[in-house]
């Protein structure tokens, strides 16, 4: 299996990581917001941090593209402090999820049936809870993409 | 009127802002929390930023400074990203608040009555939406702080 992934920003140039405590790598941006649809790809993963999901969460670009990967019924991932994104475009909502510690609150406040476990999966909404669980956030992805459509999904 | 006011965190030392895109000043820590007990002060002031209050919040002697304040009838005023505080201590249920536009969502999900307002007061509890409504926050920390207990606050 060949995987094509895609690094998507609002803004074309680099993203920076943070790193612990200050700012980390930088990575080169290959497709704006404006230059992509759900259409092209299998599943959206959201990396976390406490800055960047809080910066797309205000971004209209970024929830309706989010919204299309739900609608498309295709895989939608997220990681640390990104299930905010899930709890502004309702996607979280009934779901089983888990998240950073320190939003689970917010999860269960937009009706997440909330777990500590280091990734959950409901119906290809796939959650993980800190870097320290990548390992089997990024297996439970590429199991759900093999798998294919959640046709049994109801919009959101 | 004199104000003495303390910066407390959970460590001593200092603690730095954050300015627009990356570290701001640093500020000395006057406190940690071990040292203060809400019994010595008239208010509490959450600043607010991305990371500060996400820390914060899971951070058991925060939040129990925090609900001491208000179950002491005192003032506690949060700024920005703060009012995840009154959502994870349960303050923000059933009241009159804003804050940031990033987690208006998260306020309205814990139960506030969100308004696109620069300051917002309830019984006691003031939040402020971002650095531009700076003067207007403080002004009404000080005009609530005058006015002394807020009896009529039903414990959360």
């Amino acid at each position: 299996m060949v995987i094509l992934a895609h690094v998507v920003a609002p803004e074309a140039g680099q993203i920076r990581g943070w790193n612990m405590k200050d700012w980390g790598h930088p990575v080169a941006v290959d497709r704006t917001l404006d230059e992509v649809k759900a259409d092209d790809y299998d599943a959206i993963v959201l990396p976390g941090g406490q800055i960047n999901p809080d910066l797309l969460r205000v971004n209209e670009k970024a929830l309706a593209l989010i919204r299309a990967f739900y609608q498309q019924q295709k895989v939608v991932a997220a990681v640390c402090h990104a299930p905010w994104l899930l709890i502004e475009t309702g996607i979280i909502k009934d779901r089983k999820a888990t998240s950073y510690k320190s939003i689970k609150t917010d999860c269960i406040n937009a009706g997440a049936r909330w777990e500590d476990s280091e990734v959950v999966v409901d119906q290809g909404i796939i959650t993980s809870r800190n870097p320290g669980n990548l390992e089997a956030f990024s297996a439970k992805i590429i199991e759900e993409v093999v798998k294919g459509r959640h046709a049994g999904r109801s919009a959101a």
